[in-house]
């Protein structure tokens, strides 16, 4: 017998998915990558002692996680001096933002956003049907100002906007982002990602106003804290909204290893701080490689860095593809005209190395064709 | 400024969650427990070898996982006979319920069940706005032609049954499933729930017809697999019915160390056989330690036992609190006449000493209040 219809809401999207991993490419090429640098990964790892807890963890794994995520919640309140009223945990922070969109979307509402900006939560926006209206990005960076006028024309449900932002690795001081959470409009939620706050240089992140019931600030474990494979992301906000992602949640969606990781990187900021040593240098690395070629390398408060190819983006396309056949897994942002850019996470040395050694080739290869 | 209103779905949504775990009870008792047999996890954990594999990933846990979940839907394929397509892999089988409600119900739909099942699912039925109809368990057991009966008469969109059951441990026979699958309705899909089906006896799994696109089956590597704290789950379904899946799932959602995990885990079938076989023992002795003490275990084709308590509900919950006062954890289920049992999960031996060492007094305290 035929099988009853999908929702109406499910039948209209598309079956893409936001982004190819880098597996599918190695199976379709036949052979790995050479440096992976091109998923925003931290190629330095988590905390030795965070690599010690999941491998201790992972004996106990036969038991769920605690479903209320208690101790990690307590850990995370109190590094950022906060109640665990207001932490909420989830898978990543693409999980997070799918329960966020739920949360206040409907079919048919409108969420403003940039043009260009993060894929996934534009896919979470689709997935519960909502309307993505978008403002240009100004010389590759997010336009608050901007951002505030169209929700507010557009009288869109959710804003969103990453800082630093990703694709492009740009950043607004916190001024300028306070001044962007004094002046969401009414009947707006505030989705402000920091996935890459960690990175970002002293005075990027505005002061957390938990109180605030009109602003939720997204955080992870997948960059700075390296553990992107563990899937631990968590939401600050008013404890009302907070509260709320426990009416849908996947309760024991983050498992024993993943709270014990998390915990334990948490713990570990002297690791951290290295880390971000390291990302600085890596990013000054990739800087001078794009420089050495004749290239912009577009200022970066993250870890990665997004190089314009200085042409279109057909152009940036052919230099993509000459680094992936070199063994050189990166990404390029897909709409103009960020799409002029590729863009290159920092790398061990040896990666760097390799990038260094492929990109003069591929460029080459891309102004011959 | 107040913020914008949530969803009118999710502003109808209770705060409750669908189970309170062991960890939050400890807290609140001020001290751990010294049997955690309540959760249906296996004691026994998952293969050595899925424990070394879990190890080694955490090394390389800074990666994301495959989002295509590639090696392991091939492996699950293989396992079953089945092709990739028929495989989705999600957070734990409770995320792939969220998924699967979620392809099918818009508001007001109804779903069919038995009164009493798995709350998780409900949860998820009415998170997505979904109307909960059932049919009461007849001697403890879910009722395959009343549930066809009602789905019919209530134009269900969703049938859900599991087999073995939770929370009774009971089963129906391949065969009685089978017809149960011939005659779903029109217009209602078959949520087939094999989370406990390994530990079933042989002739209790229907054979896996993936071509029929109204059903749906789910399986899980947190029970005989003993991973719950892993979060990897999957569905067996029609490529139609499976490919749906990516148009919402959280794609990086399973992570480098789960798929690891559950790939070393189904290699390793003769430790499966031998979890099998522990199991087995044990639930024989659950049922005699009831047997001692005057009660009736309800025969399970799972990894716990219902211990019928012999009175109603209250008693049994008088039961309950008194093991839980004594550290061993067990949980019962919430509506009558299934809540007149208790649900023990089988433990080590030592849990098991625990259980039949503090059982008679728990019953006699209970008695004597």
């Amino acid at each position: 017998m035929p099988r009853p219809p999908f929702t109406e809401l499910i039948a209209s999207l598309p079956s893409t998915v936001p982004f190819v991993g880098p597996e599918a490419l190695a199976r379709r090429r036949g052979r790995p990558f050479r440096a992976r640098i091109g998923a925003n990964e931290s190629v330095f790892g988590p905390s030795p002692k965070a690599i010690a807890a999941m491998r201790e963890a992972a004996e106990h794994v036969w038991m769920y996680g605690d479903p209320e995520v208690h101790d990690i919640k307590v850990a995370i309140a109190a590094h950022h001096g906060v109640g665990p009223q207001n932490v909420a945990v989830g898978e990543g922070v693409d999980g997070l933002f799918g329960y966020a969109v739920r949360l206040f979307i409907e079919p048919g509402m409108t969420v403003a956003s940039s043009l260009g900006a993060y894929p996934t939560f534009n896919f979470h926006v689709a997935g519960f049907g909502g309307r993505l209206v978008t403002t240009p990005y100004r010389e590759d960076r997010e336009d608050p100002e901007a951002l505030v006028e169209l929700a507010a024309r557009e009288k869109a449900r959710i804003l969103f906007i990453a800082n630093p932002d990703n694709p492009m690795g740009t950043w607004s001081p916190a001024e300028r982002i306070g001044e962007l959470i004094g002046r969401v409009p009414e009947g707006t939620m505030l989705f402000l990602d920091e996935a890459y706050g960690e990175f970002a240089p002293e005075g990027t992140l505005p002061p957390l106003e938990v109180a605030n019931p009109q602003v939720i600030r997204f955080r992870t474990f997948s960059k700075a804290y390296g553990m992107a494979g563990l899937r631990v992301g968590y939401a600050l906000g008013a404890p009302e909204v907070i509260l709320a992602f426990d009416k849908i949640r996947n309760h024991f969606g983050v498992g024993r290893i993943a709270q014990a990781g998390a915990i334990a990187a948490l713990a570990d900021q002297a690791y951290l701080g290295e880390v971000i040593a390291q990302v600085k240098a890596g990013r000054e690395r990739i800087a001078a490689i794009a420089e050495e070629n004749g290239l912009r390398a577009i200022p970066s408060a993250t870890n990665f860095v997004a190089v314009d190819c200085g042409r279109d983006g057909a152009f940036a396309s052919k230099v993509l593809e000459g680094l992936l056949a070199r063994d050189v897994f990166v990404r390029k942002p897909a709409i103009a005209p960020l799409d002029r850019t590729i863009r290159v996470s920092v790398g061990t040395r040896a990666d760097l190395d390799l990038f260094a050694e492929m990109l003069p080739r591929a460029l080459a290869e891309a102004r011959g064709r």
